[in-house]
């Protein structure tokens, strides 16, 4: 298993199997546990990650460069900017070129009907895996930190409701990449998932209608709601966050205006006491606190958000050791 | 002593003890040598150090930098506009975010009232030692590198005198931390300091009044005097330095007219002349050549100026290697 | 050979010899086949370059940091407007204090007139190696990448035809160094060089006089032209580039509309087919497709642009390890 990762790229977990995946979560489990103890794991030794980041970014460059460093190698922070890409180079030549230096490209681009696009096109042209750091469409790293962390709370994670909630956060409209990659990949581990959000806030429908066949694939429920609530009711896991209604509509302002339309999609103590009794709730940061959600959650007994936050490092240094 | 400093944050020199300083100049003193000596030093193998620089740097960053690569490790530049710090992340969710994926946490914040704020507020939620490398009140890793400069020249350092000196610098006001961690620490090592400056350009009067303290306990003098020439009579060693008059004044405009009204605030080989025949000059650097001082006086014999700036590294490499 | 290198400048290839050059592309096949075969090269340990970057780049910067990694040490990013240059640090300063901390400075600076003056102001001072990394006057590294390569498809380079010919280019007026360097180094190690330019393209006169020098002195042909064709007939390499009329005007505006004066100088399959069979192309990427080469010829048999691109790493991990 391991050997025919070698090499491959990472755009989506669609595309890795259930077996693959599982290989990469018992990898993560053992980095951190080699962390935890001291236990040096130079899988990389001096090789060389690009990061290509068109968006901010606080934990994803610094798990994967963090990340590099405690492999035994060297993660590389580039900004296009700063970059011949801001003189017109074409995905093609940064491909090859970045391919013949060093051993994987990771590329964070979020702007909406572009980015998986740009990421697609290096993979097509680059001799070494492209990791996908968060793209208009997924944002495969985060789902797997978020698997990890509910196998570590729950251990055996089959039969969980987890709710997927959409939450009003003004100033600037966030990418739909964590609710997709959620849906898509947490029923394929046998979780029941609901999704909630306002009619505006749907997600691209063939990323729904792949959630669903994974969904039946595995025998578990799918469902969307437009109701806040249900989310919360029953469930073991909350995932409350923040996207545009990019699939409604793609001007800004009228984007940010149906944000505030609906301020009191707001994860708060009431609703956490719906859900299980062991309800954990989570974000994979920065949440604006107050408008998704409300300090005595994130910073209560239920939350995990930095445990959640910490797996980003473990899971993302298995995927490099075994790909790279 | 040692294992005592490791997890200790260090955000002014003042909150660690004659001993533990003296702990850190050996093992600077030790690290200086095997550098010399090609003797490899790998006290910090795969650890990583963030350094969040809200503000411009040469020396420190490089000499951070290149001190966790010396020592087995490696340190990330960060910069607030390119992480989600911009997008409104709190302090304490970086804070708890960093501390699971590295070993240190190192920032540079100037802004007048708010950097030493936002450094005890990061301090409060790592879990991981932070690292000041200079805030709008103290400089403490400069005056390490300024301390061991003194000891390497004289050896004994009780009972020499320093003067500490505001010179006319133009173009932009300049932080206050440099003189006041030089007055809290030197005479906690025995040297007398006498601090000139005209007076809108007083430090912060608690500073003030704890060197005033510090120099009572030691047994020396600390004086403050509004005459240039008082910083140079009879001194062993001279730091004229420009700052802003920010305890005056916020007013950057004003501030800037001040700095303009003492243009004969200015070291010159005159003034060097009235020191002992030994007398040496300092400078943290950039130094506003002609302005702050002439190119004779900095790049003559007197000037120990890239000591000063070499040593940055070798006591910063010793605080890492004790604290992470 | 390589104890006398180790300290050395390389500002420009003229200064080394024949025989020292020789030393470096030896150990760059060397680090080529290490990297094929999997064999770790350690030979700067712990050591760290400094890349101080004043235009963007990215074959150049990937390459070198790289590099570094691969050789065991560190290199570090540095843009003037994020270090204390932007606060009016001279070169001088940049230089005693670089050389205190780390092993290597590496330069890019291609402002006409002023880059080329920058590198020299801080090797007259730097106690380490001062690597350009492109100047407005000189490319040493992209030509010592281009050297290897010819080498490596004909074996013998005496007596091949190399064309060096200029091609229309919108948008930015790209320096003059490639071609520059290009026609001083070729000669010298056997190459026939034909230089292909519209009038207002000519290059610096002293720099074409000391090519004309060089392959006197070589014993092969050198030789000018306005005519596209030239560089193409019967040649085994060429070498079509674009640059800006910097010697002839100093107005961007005067010099884009130059460039747009002769669209047609771009390369195609029709001028290709003006070479020898085995006429290989080469362009130090970025290319602009469309207008200074045909998708058909850079994607095409004959170009070797990515093996081109790849052996900067390799020529330039030797220089490194040579002279830091």
């Amino acid at each position: 298993m391991e050997s025919k990762l070698r090499g491959s790229h990472f755009i989506t977990e669609q595309d890795w199997t259930i077996e693959e995946l599982e290989t990469l979560f018992a990898l993560a489990a053992d980095l951190k546990a080699a962390r935890a103890e001291g236990r040096p794991t130079p899988l990389l030794p001096a090789k060389t990650l690009y990061m290509i980041f068109f968006d901010a970014s606080t934990r994803t460059r610094n798990s994967f460069e963090t990340g590099m460093t405690q492999l035994g190698g060297h993660a590389i922070y580039l900004s296009p900017d700063r970059m011949q890409i801001s003189h017109g180079e074409n995905a093609r030549d940064t491909a090859k070129v970045l391919s013949r230096y060093g051993e994987g490209i990771a590329i964070r681009h979020c702007a909406f009907g572009e980015g998986n696009a740009y990421l697609r096109a290096v993979a097509a042209d680059a001799e070494v895996p492209v990791i996908n750091m968060q793209c208009d469409v997924y944002h495969p790293c985060q789902i797997l930190a978020d698997y990890l962390t509910i196998r570590e709370k729950f251990g055996n994670t089959r039969g969980l409701k987890l709710g997927v909630a959409w939450t009003s956060a003004p100033n600037y409209v966030r990418p739909v990449s964590v609710p997709q990659s959620l849906i898509l990949m947490m029923p394929r581990f046998g979780l029941n998932v609901t999704l909630a959000y306002p009619p505006e806030f749907r997600l691209m429908p063939e990323i729904e209608a792949q959630a669903k066949a994974n969904a039946k694939a595995a025998g578990v429920r799918f469902e969307i709601t437009h109701r806040f609530e249900d989310a919360f009711e029953d469930a073991d896991v909350v995932i409350p966050k923040s996207w545009g209604p990019l699939v409604t509509t793609r001007n800004t302002a009228e984007g940010l205006r149906l944000i505030e339309k609906y301020p009191t999609w707001r994860c708060d103590r009431e609703r956490m006491a719906l859900g299980k009794k062991h309800l954990i709730y989570m974000h994979p940061l920065p949440a604006d606190r107050g408008r998704e959600v409300t300090d005595e959650v994130i910073d209560g007994p239920q939350s995990v958000v930095y445990d959640e936050a910490e797996n980003r490092l473990h899971v993302q240094k298995a995927l490099m050791a075994l790909t790279m």
